[in-house]
């Protein structure tokens, strides 16, 4: 009987992780400040622990696990590498397809991958609370679990729509001793501000940040700071383990190499996770279609400018050099509620702008359809998010079949969708919209960033 | 770094079931029909497939697992077997404590072990539909899973309290293609007449029991049967895969064997799966202590008599010789859905009568407690029925520190609690109730049962 499952051992783990920036073949443009001036690790002390703010500007290309996060991760790590047997049969495709089951970690997700890592950091240099945002709760139950296990306290403000339709995360986030209160609330300056004007907004992870943010920066005592779940490359850096752990485990599977990597993408942390070990390769000459898949509602990378542009709604970031759709962008109410970010981590948006990745949008009715035939073959229920990957891993492996060729396809299969089910509940009565973003509205969107500070094309010295 | 999950490689599966019939040491008494004579196997025919009856009958002590069902199961287990060191360490107890983890399959617990069989022996039979009833829902979106998996249709009578209360389980069946409904339903007759009396009736398992059999059995082209998730000989069977599985990598871990083996009981297969292979070992001389846990809500084996009883409200299953409460019985809404069963699996109650177990009960605050200490140790979110094993393991544990003793303690982790957390918000805001039954209470339930004949206690030739 052929393994299906690839187990690395305990002690194969990765003990390092892959940071990207030391190996982008173009130069890596700045986070500025307000006045346009690169951004300096003193201005961002107030908001991070200063370990943290050193590893986001690392150009080391290797960073030491410590100990004490991979005795964590090693709770539910190695993840297991399948073999998507039952899908290709159903595909009748000669391509072999594996993915990543990041959908056993006790949240559910690869999202405590960068949790305990940025929780151990900090209480290294002291902190004794971190607070962060959550739109649909996969990440604020992420760091609520992390925070419980390390000995941080946890504030987390989830954005109210969510808050009141997915009472299951916030009840798991108080099981983990974390606080879930509301977006806007009442416990912010920020919070109050906007529920003066709009007392019924139903929130958004814009207003959330800013209200996690002012919680952490007020602090007198100088022990709060904030915490982000996607986008930095400090918590690109994290999510690395995924794709370290697949190389051994293809070569444990007798693959020399895959030939296409596909992951979802919102903030870009899980894509990166998995893709970045393997770029690696690409960007020293191996031949690998990297594939990252984003909503065609909320379309960053494949129809957005490569600008400066603010990573929160409220203006309160840096300006970062990515791939956006305008800090102002209100993507449609796809139920793949982590992809509905406007803007893209800028490591992958440099790595698009260097010509490594092939974005591609597809529609969630498309990834709907994609995440029933999953259901139906491979017999899991992947998360609204995942099936994007789902149907980019379909749409190769039939691709492969018209062309006869035997690819290897490895995607990250990110996130079990058993807390997300009403999306699949409107597919079936087929009440569930496309949502493609109108040429219109991404003008007037990117109307926004018309003031920022332009990029400029520059080589490596 | 000292592996804390241990996992066995697929080629070292079990490839048989055990079957604890064979080694009883006690005479086995059979199922009655109404008149008070053994049933027999054509008795069962329309509402089992023939191939199943025989193994509900067998007294062979293994039995071949195919080849096809294993290959399933393949698709997530062997299931890891991990120490609770974290849980160690915070109760400073020198006893080793394993767990089987059962929460990673594709419906979260333990259930599809014998859903995937029972859809396969019926597939093979013949069959093209399964009906069952389902509370909380583990059971009916395992048998969604496995059916869909296997290629039959599925429908579900789902108590009408949990199908309102409990959407998301209700949309897992869904995806997997079963039809699942409100029980109970105007779909049957006994459905409908216990509308036209109580048309607001939250339903009960006993109701959704009755309109499962009768749309088995009204089919008169004789392609559908009924399946039940827990109580009979071959559902225990087709679970004892866990507790083989479990011995063998107690082994890989360096013990001997278990000093103490404990499982949540509802209707016993969970325990059983576990338990069972190392009754074998206790049977023949091992000192191992087994401990099957209920709440004190449904104290079945704790307070219940040896007796014949219907193993459903209604009275429409063989009256089975088992630990009762009667049939009438309605405990409790505690949380643990699946613990809330009037009866005991014949083959568990058979050990309890020979002196081989040792039951206890718990309250649901204590079991509440325990998950709590186990969320913030281990970090995962168990099930409510899987606090009551959990519970039990650190009352163990600390008596072992108490005696200093090393004791090694394995306990089955059924299920994760990811959909059924509204229990531990109540425990959250003080507002969980512990449940006993009243001695008034029991009594007045047990009155059912006495016009049913009397167990005399036979020894074997």
């Amino acid at each position: 009987m052929k393994e299906i499952k690839i187990v690395l051992k305990e002690r194969d783990m990765p003990r390092k992780w892959y940071n990207l920036a030391a190996d982008l073949p173009g130069i890596i443009e700045p986070a500025l400040a307000p006045d346009g001036r690169p951004i300096t690790p003193d201005m961002l002390a107030k908001v991070f622990p200063m370990n943290l703010i050193e590893q986001e500007a690392s150009l080391k290309r290797w960073i030491d696990i410590p100990e004490e996060v991979l005795k964590i991760l090693l709770r539910w790590r190695p993840a297991p590498l399948r073999r998507a047997v039952y899908l290709e049969e159903y595909l009748k495709t000669p391509a072999r397809i594996y993915y990543k089951d990041e959908s056993l970690s006790p949240a559910g997700s690869h999202k405590p991958n960068t949790a305990v890592a940025q929780a151990w950091y900090n209480k290294e240099f002291g902190i004794k609370k971190l607070t962060t945002e959550t739109g649909a709760g996969q990440w604020g139950s992420a760091l609520a679990f992390a925070c419980n296990i390390i000995g941080l306290e946890c504030k987390v403000y989830m954005v109210r729509i969510s808050f009141d339709q997915k009472p299951l995360r916030k009840i798991m986030m108080h099981v983990w001793g974390a606080r879930c209160v509301a977006s806007p609330s009442n416990e912010t300056s920020s919070g109050r501000a906007i529920l003066r004007k709009m007392p019924n907004t139903p929130g958004s992870l814009g207003m959330a940040i800013s209200e996690a943010v002012e919680e952490a920066v007020r602090d007198k005592t100088g022990k709060t700071r904030y915490s982000l779940g996607s986008v930095l490359n400090h918590v690109l850096l994290h999510q690395t383990i995924m794709g370290l752990e697949s190389k051994k485990q293809l070569s444990l599977a007798g693959e020399k190499k895959p030939d296409i990597i596909i992951g979802c993408v919102g903030g870009g942390s899980n894509f990166a996770g998995l893709a970045f070990p393997f770029l690696y390769d690409k960007i020293h000459g191996d031949k690998i279609e990297i594939i990252p898949v984003e909503p065609t509602a909320c379309p960053t990378m494949t129809r957005g400018p490569f600008a400066y542009d603010y990573g929160d709604t409220a203006g309160m970031t840096p300006l970062l050099p990515m791939f956006t759709l305008g800090h102002n962008f209100v993507p449609e109410p796809i139920h793949a509620g982590g992809l509905r970010y406007h803007g893209m981590a800028p490591l992958v948006s440099h790595a698009i702008r260097d010509g490594l990745l092939s974005p591609r949008a597809y529609d969630q009715v498309k990834c709907y359809n994609s995440a029933f035939i999953w259901a139906k073959t491979e017999g899991t229920i992947p998360a609204p998010e995942t099936s994007h990957a789902i149907a980019c891993a379909i749409e190769e492996a039939i691709k492969a079949k018209k062309e006869g060729k035997k690819k290897v396809i490895l995607f990250s299969y990110s996130g079990h969708g058993l807390m997300d089910l009403t999306g699949y509940e409107k597919f079936l009565s087929g009440k569930l919209s496309k949502y493609h973003l109108s040429e219109k509205d991404l003008r007037a969107s990117l109307e926004s960033i018309k003031k920022f500070p332009k990029i400029r094309i520059r080589k490596k010295a």
